[in-house]
């Protein structure tokens, strides 16, 4: 597509990390979306990605239209730079396009021993508590801490009650999904998992306002707010459509769509090593949690992505049909072998 | 009780903050409770509170075991101080109490064109998903945002389905909850308000697995981690209980209670007028939203505690009769007016 080798590269790295987690939706499936924004001259594969603000510890970055597989990783890798320096560092992006998993990006941080953390704003499927407009995204948030002899604690999340995968699984399937996911363009919850296309909407975690359906709300206004009113994107129902049959609004807000990324460093707070004690108690205790079922554990947040990729780095990725066809499309269409 | 001046009437406005804001639970209906902290030695009137570790964006503060009511807002001066100078400014607190309402804090970074950032870790009643075991606080993450012509922008909330305080309301009216707010000592949802009494829990927000209890148990984790393993703090099981006729754990993990603050400069990534023409925007689209219910509009995160403060403003904040003999009580004892 005419990225450097550099750029193509690090977003193999993101979808493949992606895939090796188990997170099937994030990984190379979504090649075939992002050549497709290519053709339609959303995405720029060579980007000049510019500081436009800068302070000792924050900055906003633009992306000018690039992968955000490879904008994230710029902004990181900047706020990285800030907390190694200052102690911590805050990146907002604008003119981006989905950046792939968010663990990806956090997991950058923890390398270095820093907490890090991720969000992204991302295309209007959700509808805010009392309302049957779609009007955020499935906005996930990250947080990933390091620990010592366990993996760090990962917490990544779409802030709607079910992610966008979970979904279209069930639409593959064509199996209905639970109550409380989905409501249909009155608002009243429904199972059918093809309610989005005929005015429907995903819900914010919690569901419903008794659930707590307005702290989902809540929390992907914060994901939003940070992404793109703080580093001018488009925000809300302005977002573009990740897919390229779905024009973007003709009337935008902002520049793209944006991220929000930190580093803070451990030892800002306390040293690394005590840290990681307490880190470790932290997770040795709620490993042994009394549990309502002998058979199910409690799960620590981010070790079911690392069993995945512990198995599939021994048994591979398997890939759907659907995918495999996608992929052998772009190889002989870019001259590439095929699979 | 001891207090200097300063410490007494800093808390005093955390706890008529609070009152004003409609949240009746963290308001001087808590005073009590402090009063018998501080008679079971917990609560320290005459903390020296101080910075053990800092870099020029990040610290950690001991609370001295002084209320939370002033330790947080020294946290977030110090927070905000840092903030001022290098674009961000980030505490952990150890040592400390329970803080009130986590919106005072955040919002004293608002009033300087800040975002404000407030947590805390609180006595463990909340079981993680697949467990009966209470582990966690409700644990509230709070993040407030300025605005422009529309009031701040300002997410308070406990990463539980329900607060602690709404529990209370359904117990004193002995009213059954909602199913999904807790389970009783099996782990089976019940509906009976005082199941906690009897070995049972509070669920995270998202209630069950199928609608994201993992998500909200994964969001206060981070509040834990942040506020105590970050800062020396308990955190998990190992947190002090609030009320004084329970004894904390005799094997601490940390000292007292922990808290997590932070301030981000707006100019730091954007114009502060742009960035609030943009707030505005934004809040706009939201409260124009197409709704379910005519009569019900959507709520922008904040507005329902600034209209109970514009109401209770002019006719005065309602107190409950048991709150009104209690601080009779506290009046009778300390030889001030009675009400």
């Amino acid at each position: 597509m005419g990225c450097s080798d550099e750029h193509a590269s690090l977003a193999a790295d993101v979808l493949l990390q992606a895939d090796l987690r188990g997170i099937d939706s994030h990984g190379v499936a979504r090649l075939i979306g992002y050549v497709r924004l290519w053709e339609s001259k959303r995405i720029n594969t060579n980007p000049k990605i510019t500081i436009v603000h800068e302070t000792p510890t924050t900055a906003t970055v633009d992306g000018d239209a690039g992968l955000g597989l490879v904008v994230a990783p710029f902004a990181m890798r900047l706020a990285i730079q800030k907390a190694g320096q200052y102690g911590s560092g805050w990146v907002s992006v604008r003119n981006s396009n989905h950046f792939g998993i968010a663990g990806y990006h956090s997991l950058l941080a923890v390398e270095k021993e820093m907490i890090g953390i991720a969000m992204t704003n991302a295309s209007p499927l959700v509808a805010p508590t009392y309302s049957n407009e779609r009007l955020l995204g499935t906005n996930p948030m990250c947080y990933a801490f390091p620990a010592g002899k366990y993996p760090p604690v990962v917490v990544d999340m779409a802030t709607s009650a079910a992610a966008n995968g979970k979904l279209e699984i069930a639409q593959r399937a064509g199996k209905p999904v639970p109550e409380g996911w989905i409501q249909d363009a009155k608002g009243n919850y429904t199972t059918d998992p093809h309610a989005l296309k005929s005015g429907g909407s995903l819900l914010p975690l919690g569901s419903d306002k008794e659930h707590g359906s307005h702290k989902g709300f809540g929390l992907s206004a914060v994901v939003d707010i940070f992404s793109a009113v703080l580093s001018g994107a488009n925000y809300g129902p302005w977002v573009p459509p990740f897919v390229a049959f779905l024009q973007p609004p003709a009337d935008p807000v902002g520049l793209g769509i944006g991220h929000f990324v930190g580093a803070m460093r451990v030892d800002g707070f306390r040293p690394v090593d005590e840290f990681k004690i307490h880190m470790d108690n932290w997770i040795g205790r709620f490993k042994s949690a009394s549990t309502i079922d002998p058979d199910q554990k409690v799960i620590i947040p981010g070790e079911p992505e690392l069993e995945a990729a512990k198995e599939r780095k021994t048994k591979g990725i398997p890939l759907v049909d659907a995918v495999v066809a996608d992929l052998n499309g772009l190889a002989k269409r870019f001259g590439i072998e095929e699979l």
